[in-house]
């Protein structure tokens, strides 16, 4: 099967993504020769800019002017970026998309002050936009985002939580910054009230779907593809909607909780763990549960008018059901 | 020696300051008890309040209206806190103000998100103010003070850094912040921009002064009064001014040379580094670095008008002079 590259579905904005990429390298271009050589290993043009074209695609339902969409879209890129940068020396994480992560490469204490210099910077870059309110939509979902990395963090292992608990954290930690990007996107282009409403829904219930499924690739996701080996959510404790669904119908003694009431070599009881959940039926429920945040994106989607870019944002949905990394 | 208290040192503003306590106090409400419990410890009230005492006092010159004054300088005490957060997971440290540190309580992990969640909320209140210009002058603030503290870390145990790189990086970790307080509360009040520069001057360079100062304290610092013990910076590895102006007196072999280039048990060579800087003459210049830094503080607020707030202001800088913790 081959993969869509995201790129080809970006359409009408794919070239104005050019924009955003230069003012990220503008980002790199600080004196401090530390801080230059760590922005350069965070920023390398490996991401699929996701968010960015969500918010320059939301831009064309009304006035597209790139003088503002392009920070917005580089600002939450940055966001984005320093959030990973951070979730990764709170998880000890070593690689990411098959390469070493920051604190891999440099130390703990260094990266944490890299986070911090990329969230400042992404907060100079969104009042570029010359929007109060997006400046501030900005800052509550950062504040979102923190508050669902801070819920998986100290829910780790815990397994009294349920889907509807799921749910709210990955609002928090995931759908806030795409439908921040659809909504943003919408009020810096003028868009009505209607159209700004129907384009934050979408980019939401886009991002529910987008978190949904990475943490089915994390059971079922090919590690050569990924970057990163299987069942890392689980590793740490992060027990996602596959899990959770598994669990459900599990009740009893099985592998998943001896995974993860495991004293010492956790580890050990990964592979069983793993297995347990792929041969049940939770993976087909997950998927489902996915379709239906799609399905909601494409309602919010339905009343706005059928432009390029409004098919563009119905493939996208498509592309995050069926990516394999 | 009696030390004079910092809150009869606010003058004018000094009930106004309850309002900034006030609107700490709701950054505390959150659902998340996790968080709840860490917000709760890092904003303790024991902090001087010193910047946003700096906000209220400069906005004393334009129009004094507290709905903009008051969520930057809880703003600005939010971001200060969330520095000092990362700051004491960046270096490990286990206590200051004579309490255990986030970090020591709570895990490295969590307090990372602490500190992140904190940034996105002092960016939230920042745009409260209704000012984009002050939004924007903020973030530029703490990108300086992340710029500062890389440059501290990355240059650890250098002796190869001179007084000229310690004022920069001063500059960027202490007061560039203090400096945005006094500019921002007196952009907020619609002050003249000659109002708006002297008064930015006053709190850059008063700015300068307090960091001397702290890093002379490091030096010849009670513990008890401290609520941390002395030497702290230097075994850390960072030259701050008393050691720079001694290693340039004393170019060949000395105690504090011996300590930065030692192996193993460096602390055990701790006592006798800071014994030979305070028998030095470097405390006492530094001291004159501090009072030439409240020169030119005073002479920026000599050209302001000559109110309750201006004397506030100028025994400010005294204070900052005298202060032994």
């Amino acid at each position: 099967m081959t993969q869509t590259q995201p790129q080809a579905l970006y359409g009408p904005v794919a070239e104005d993504l050019i924009l955003v990429e230069d003012l990220l390298e503008s980002v790199k271009r600080v004196d401090l020769a530390p801080l230059r050589l760590m922005l350069d290993h965070a920023l390398a043009p490996r991401g699929k800019r996701l968010r960015p074209a969500l918010v320059l695609l939301a831009g064309t339902f009304g006035d597209y002017n790139l003088n503002r969409l392009v920070p917005l879209g580089t600002a939450i890129e940055l966001l984005h970026t320093a959030s990973l940068v951070h979730d990764d020396v709170v998880d000890g994480a070593t690689s990411r998309r098959g390469r070493p992560t920051a604190n891999a490469v440099f130390d703990n204490a260094l990266t944490v002050l890299l986070g911090d210099f990329m969230f400042a910077n992404a907060a100079e870059m969104v009042t570029r936009t010359g929007s109060l309110p997006v400046t501030r939509l900005f800052a509550l979902a950062l504040m979102k985002m923190t508050n669902g990395e801070l819920d998986q963090d100290s829910a780790a292992f815990d397994v009294g939580r349920d889907v509807q608990h799921y749910l709210w954290r990955i609002g928090g930690k995931t759908a806030a910054l795409f439908g921040h990007s659809t909504q943003g996107g919408a009020l810096l282009a003028g868009c009505s009230e209607g159209q700004v409403e129907a384009l934050r829904s979408y980019g939401y219930n886009l991002g529910m779907a987008f978190q949904i499924v990475d943490d089915i690739l994390d059971f079922t996701g090919d590690e050569a593809e990924m970057g990163k080996p299987a069942g890392g959510d689980l590793l740490e404790g992060t027990i996602t909607l596959p899990a959770l669904f598994y669990l459900e119908t599990a009740p009893g003694e099985n592998p998943v909780r001896s995974f993860l009431a495991a004293d010492g070599d956790r580890a050990a009881f990964l592979p069983e763990a793993l297995a347990a959940v792929v041969a049940s039926d939770a993976i087909g429920r997950a998927q489902g549960m996915a379709q239906e945040f799609v399905d909601r994106a494409l309602e919010g989607l339905s009343t706005l008018e059928a432009t390029d870019a409004r098919r563009t944002l119905e493939e996208l949905s498509s592309y995050v059901l069926t990516r394999r990394s």
